[in-house]
């Protein structure tokens, strides 16, 4: 198991981190795939297109309007963040890619993205290659 | 492939599973991750924070809230629900979480709950260790 | 890694692939869980019941309910689709199944769906078998 750090700067944000992932995977020593695991709970994981900014901001938008500020009654020691919680839910906390020939084998538009849903924070993300 | 099995009491319910998980995955014998699968259809597997129980009462009232009861034409034997099968699509019937040293390398909020979208039922839940 | 092709007719499709994912995996080869992953931006895959065709209607319907045609701002070559997008970082662009003696341990009402939202496509899964 490997570990990247990041620093998320907004609310709710999503981080690509396909290359970091790619560097951490180095060497695969024949892994089949590849998990990208999340060890929070108000953050996740997600594959989608990497090529237009817009696209992640959409994302970011749809998330915050699928579950809206204000549901729920759970606070933690910051305050009520039961929406982020239920964000991170929605999106899952990993995501398994297929490796071919010790590379990530994402389609031609995929990247995977970090989903900050209460930032900003300091974060985690483990990379764990499989047989 | 190891078994779990649990009855649950209400309709919508999270119920964490991540002490069973644990014991199902002993001994680990150098697995580097769990896989935790519901092979149900209304129901699924959720990674959230587990010291606040509000919190999965909030995730439970938010899924029925994205998912409003009454959409859809399907029905079981028991009668129309579709809303139960949607959720648990949107949920997800799986999770994988990585090993160390042979336990759940879970992030320090972190716990697995069962989610039980059409209950009460009697389910399964599978844990695969894998390498 | 082995790979499915199928072409999709609808705009928002599920598309039953059980059957040509149990074929991608012979021979298992002792492998323990299968992933199937979709290696595009506004496509996914779940798993759900496959006895009643109403039930995937449904679903297709509800995705398009969860997040409404006309969000985002984002465009691809063809026109505004960040909603095809969305809709796939929901669904997942990955499942991970176990097998049992070779072959997958799908619950008793379960099938695999490759799930379009942005059809009709020539569109890929890749089969890996992980041990």
């Amino acid at each position: 198991m490997r570990e990247i750090g990041l620093r998320t700067e907004r609310r709710t944000q999503l981080v690509e981190i396909t290359e970091l992932v790619e560097e951490a995977l180095q060497p695969p020593d024949g892994a089949a795939a590849a998990l990208i695991y999340v060890p929070h709970t108000t953050a996740g994981v997600t594959i989608n297109e990497d090529a237009d900014p817009v696209l992640a901001q959409d994302i970011e938008a749809a998330m915050e309007r699928i579950v809206e500020d204000g549901w729920g009654k759970h606070s933690d020691a910051d305050g009520p963040n039961a929406p982020s919680h239920i964000r991170a839910s929605l999106i899952s906390p990993q995501v398994l890619v297929p490796l071919a020939e010790g590379r990530l084998a994402l389609g031609r538009w995929q990247g995977i993205f970090f989903c900050e849903f209460d930032g900003p924070r300091e974060r985690k993300v483990y990379v764990t290659p499989l047989r």
